[in-house]
């Protein structure tokens, strides 16, 4: 594809250079970035009328229409991302360690860029500035690819970006999107391995399933949660009823939002009625097991694909377990590795949970909702991996960087 | 594929007790391991004789019935890496770093294992032993898919390596080989999601792309090496002869061996006839550029693809740059990202190498065959990852895990 030939060799240059600029510039360019982005807010907001007017000659839906539309205070939050992004600290050039060999050699890990990242993401323009922020703080170049639905306005984003950006100092390919925005262009995108480092997806399990299934550049899983919240046996079921509707209700659409609820069976008599009477009056809609279904008619029976199923919605499965042990091993049977809490004031039951459950974050009596690169102290982050390599939870900075060994000798031989 | 999707389940079930295990069983798991091999050497070595007997009739080159080969001696190598590897640190329960937050919850990050690990490789029964007891170690199932060629020899070593593991207290399942040696079990191991946390490929530059092109299963490239030696104008050029004799022919047939020469132009005419001729002395075959095949007349002249070519024989490409610039952009365009050498005396220039040449390992003046686990002080390695993700350079046992965030709390809601 010619389009993704031509910016994946730009953006590969660009990302030698990027790698040696200085945190100075680096930073000076993603606030004069945020600046930019303030100053044509105008020009952006105009842009993202086209994809709203588009989006409802089209029929999306009212959710989908809040997330695409932006206005001066949302743009202002994209600005105030950015120069967050700028204050925080830069991964690059750090040492990881340092080693001097008996034979003299000096060897030093210090971390570097990865290189050129490419972002596939759907109908939030917020992203693009975030992404692209991200990249270049850390020394990537980043190629973006957005959905069709938001190109007017990742457009303007874009080119207020590298305007701003290139001026200030960013050599220019850093900043890409894929202008094409059929499937054809994602799926190449995927499989650019000339110029692409790592591929990382946000978006809907969709999106993942295809670059997973697709991609030949290395691929970073982000984003779904199938998150679970256990309350066992001796759990303080005030702090428990907190945490569920926090976890369920406080932002139900987002990944690390609590989807399945299990219950010790010695107090599910006891905990059960409540919890479901306080979720059903937020508008909670409740899919049980046998027993939930026995106790509390109004819950939909769930069916074997509800356990495994990320709602992204006021929707819970309520199950009754036998002990941790059964809680333990339902999670790791259905979970998609996010995020996972126990809620006990038993010693050795949260000690198993956390050292048995196998997901990025798992947490004891506290809500899922803290799996965040912000709520853990890292700043922003590009996404969430429920993955094993790379990079496992929020992925800031850091882990937008690789690795080098430098090795510094005098003639050493073998 | 029915015998992976059995085998991929039972090291999924054996993965979650490997976790748990402590390092005192898993050590003494691999030093009975090692026993066992010791005491099997006569089995070990009739079934390899098996396997060597069909090479011989399948008309095997002298060089892989070498590799393919064992013997006491070889056998006692063996057992003395898995003892090696039992006497390594433990890298699994480390804290990679802790965080206590505003709201009083404490953030652990812990390194885990990774959870199940498919190795695919060629015709060397060693690396059976050696992965086996490297993910063992790291607290990971194996699932091992070797060559055909060495089918008889793997099964014996697993047969060894299960019984006394297993005997010693490791999971039933930890240790696994496929038996169904087609093309058609390695390309379905690759892509066996529902089990597999992680592929690595260890061979040559087929098998690695065959892995690039059809996992689904997160990759780890490793091994290709078209490494370089420049020779800088203010070198040393008794220390850049050494490095290069030393580089290309101590062990032509490794990823880490130079597969090319470049030379500065200004001191050409006086190094470029005594390197060739050393280098033709010990039987390497010269593929140079027009200067070079000018000087010295028995060279062959190169064509585009040697530049990217790995000989991993008695050949070099040789070639003529104008400075330090044009050194570190051809590096750039043709080599694999494994390991690059600058000889040189200029402060600046090394600092620019070190810098601006990508490639898992860069050096100044010492040899690239230093780029292994045992040279760095990590111990037994399961290969060179030459991407930027998850792990680069070589893989030690850390390189074997990945990590997860411990979330403690009192109650804490967002």
């Amino acid at each position: 594809m010619k389009e993704l030939n031509e910016k994946g060799r730009l953006a590969k240059e660009a990302s030698v250079k990027l790698a040696a600029l200085s945190t100075a510039v680096k930073d000076r360019a993603l606030l004069d970035i945020a600046d930019a982005i303030v100053a044509s807010a105008d020009y952006i907001i105009a842009e993202n009328r086209r994809d709203i007017e588009r989006g409802i000659e089209n029929g999306m839906s009212k959710g989908l229409i809040d997330r695409l539309s932006l206005d001066a205070s949302r743009i202002e939050g994209i600005a105030e991302g950015i120069r967050q992004i700028a204050a925080l600290p830069d991964p690059v050039g750090e040492t990881v360690r340092g080693i001097k060999r008996p034979n003299g050699l000096k060897i030093t890990q210090v971390r570097v860029p990865l290189g050129v990242i490419g972002i596939i993401y759907e109908a939030r323009p917020n992203v693009t500035a975030d992404a692209a922020g991200l990249c270049i703080k850390s020394g990537n170049a980043v190629i973006l690819r957005g959905g069709k639905e938001a190109f007017n306005s990742n457009m303007a984003i874009v080119k207020v970006m590298q305007e701003a950006g290139y001026n200030a100092g960013l050599p220019e390919g850093s900043i890409n999107l894929v202008e094409d925005t059929t499937r054809e262009s994602s799926t190449a995108l995927m499989r650019l391995n000339e110029y692409l480092d790592v591929i990382i997806p946000r978006g809907g399990a969709g999106l993942i399933k295809a670059v997973v299934e697709n991609a030949t550049v290395p691929a970073i899983e982000t984003g779904t949660g199938n998150c679970h919240v256990y309350v066992d046996e001796s759990a303080d079921l005030d702090m428990a009823l907190k945490i569920i509707i926090n976890a369920k209700t406080q932002r139900p659409s987002v990944c690390n939002a609590e989807e399945k609820l299990l219950v010790h069976k010695n107090i599910a008599d006891k905990f059960l009625p409540e919890v479901l009477k306080e979720l059903t009056e937020r508008g909670v809609e409740i899919v049980g097991d046998e027993y939930v279904c026995g106790i509390f008619p109004q819950a939909v029976p769930a069916v074997e694909q509800d356990w495994s199923t990320e709602y992204l919605e006021l929707k819970i499965g309520v199950k009754v377990v036998r002990d941790t042990d059964e809680a333990i091993s339902h999670i790791n049977k259905y979970n998609s590795g996010h995020s996972e809490a126990i809620v006990t004031s038993n010693y050795q039951n949260a000690q198993r949970f956390l050292s048995e459950v196998d997901a990025a974050a798992v947490y004891v009596n506290a809500s899922t909702r803290f799996t965040d690169g912000f709520e853990f102290g890292f700043g922003a982050e590009i996404g969430i991996s429920t993955q094993k390599t790379h990079a496992r939870g929020p992925m800031g900075l850091r882990e937008l960087t690789s690795t080098k060994y430098i090795i510094e000798g005098s003639g050493q031989i073998r």
